[in-house]
């Protein structure tokens, strides 16, 4: 038996065939084209994993389960929100099952990428793990005893909106100082262009040409493992916060592991030895054992494979 | 059968026997007397509760567990930190046990605390909730699937070290910007003192004599709840830094409930109305059903319900 994993972005649809033990056997993919109505893209969804299926050589007698993974929230099978792609309450699993007569799960896909993880990456030999992505914004998946945790309401691992910094940085969700104005790509780009405004020449100022809208992360990490003292300067500052936050997580819920996902994640081990040096300062009991912080390693296909794992509960 | 419950404070050993359910049929105390050797504090502990057992009319025949909630960590029924008694790596479990041969718990008191609101408090029809002493500290007690979450390596649940205030006040930690620095009693103490530095009359000035070190906690609630205006300024602050704290607690693991306890939580509705009226404009899906906010209903029994407990499992 296999299962479909489909990963719901806003540019495209990937869904992959996965089997019991989280190995994709084949992917493919569709454009999402967003603007439609939400029930094009479900019907697209479905034909894509249907096409992954039957290109990999198996038919629905072969389909255990299928799992989505999709950038919103997601409540017993309904997506309140999925600001990227401007849904508000679509009941995918529904309407998902009028193309597929399976069990069908979705979840969202930082949840999504966290299992992935646990089940064959980084953190598989783990029982209880958190997996943020560092990207535009900043997602969090919570896994304990091996299973995706949402909490009560399904409200639940939006690390991104913990408040570090009361009264700090206005974030998009109206509220101040969310750890995502910190330690998402987003927060180095902010912190980048800062550097900028008080420093006129330099690797940051060369590589943008001093303009604000060309500034990157990885044109601020570039710059940092270059040795410029600007950039070097905002990498740590934005290292300080991301130890900050996951300190919290630590002092929390006290994981196994933590999984740094997500753009930033591509400064490797650059941004991995900076954590790590970093985080001891913070720490309530520094001479008890606590979580591992390593960086991920299913990369994009994460989303595939963590949707398709949903399934398998 | 019935279980002892033993709650050890820095001043009293308060031991009482408790039922299945959570009922305590008899209570005592000794001094704790902290200052001396943790063995003789342990054979107290022991001596206490056998007399409360004894006292009950019961023998040991009819006694199923023991368990203990004390002011520190437990790990493993060890406790490698106990502040306020000046332990360091005790072992309590085995150590009790030469006293008492039948199966033996402990755990911090705070999360003894919340596990007794949801055997018998206000929590008790939750399986899912967040216990906050708003004491000299903060402590936190989380309860997953009705059972005492500590994380994996025991370190979890240090609420009142969550980061908000990034470069903010100097915690006892060693850390700046802790939770506690800004929600529990001491909290309400400095910013009550702030305010007295700034005004020269009003409550808060006649209620100390201008004297910072005359300052509590309950002085600054009264002279707020009797409408002085520097007092009600300074517990609309503290209401806004324990609503933060609280939605943190809601965007990371979505319990069913969050329960009030310790000093602070005495101020009763006129704290709750004022966190419940607050949390709203820092909720992230504001739209969506959320945990309830209550006060603790078990008061100073908690400690020994909850510790009786520990051992039903």
């Amino acid at each position: 038996m296999v299962y479909i994993g489909i990963d719901l972005g806003g540019t495209n649809i990937a869904a992959g065939v996965v089997t019991e033990s989280g190995q994709i056997l084949h992917r493919t993919e569709a454009p999402t084209r967003h603007e439609r109505p939400w029930r094009a893209v479900v019907e697209d969804m479905a034909k894509t994993g249907l096409r992954a299926l039957s290109e990999a050589g198996y038919g629905l007698d072969d389909l255990k389960a299928v799992g989505m993974g999709v950038p919103g929230i997601c409540v017993d099978g309904i997506v309140p929100f999925c600001t990227n792609l401007g849904w508000h309450d679509v009941p995918l699993v529904s309407a998902f099952r009028e193309y597929v007569d399976r069990p069908v799960f979705v979840d969202n896909d930082a949840v999504v990428a966290g299992l992935a993880e646990s089940v064959s990456g980084v953190s598989s030999n783990t029982s209880s793990s958190v997996f943020l992505t560092l990207g535009t914004g900043l997602g969090g998946g919570i896994i304990i005893g091996g299973k995706p945790y949402s909490g009560a309401h399904g409200v639940g691992g939006e690390l991104g909106h913990l408040t570090v910094a009361a009264d700090g940085e206005m974030c998009t969700c109206g509220k101040r100082g969310c750890l995502e104005r910190y330690a998402s790509a987003t927060a180095l780009i902010r912190m980048g262009n800062e550097a900028l405004a008080r420093c006129k020449d330099g690797m940051l100022f060369d590589t943008t040409g001093g303009d604000p809208a060309a500034m990157t992360a990885k044109i601020v990490i570039d710059s940092a493992k270059a040795g410029d003292p600007a950039a070097f300067g905002v990498f740590n500052e934005y290292v300080k916060y991301l130890a900050l936050g996951i300190n919290t997580i630590i002092s929390f819920i006290d994981p196994e592991m933590i999984v740094l996902g997500g753009g930033v994640s591509r400064a490797g081990t650059f941004l991995l030895d900076a954590v790590r040096a970093e985080l001891p300062k913070y720490i309530f009991f520094k001479t008890l054992p606590y979580a591992s912080i390593e960086l991920a390693t299913l990369g994009n296909e994460a989303g595939i494979i963590g949707a398709a794992m949903l399934g398998r509960e």
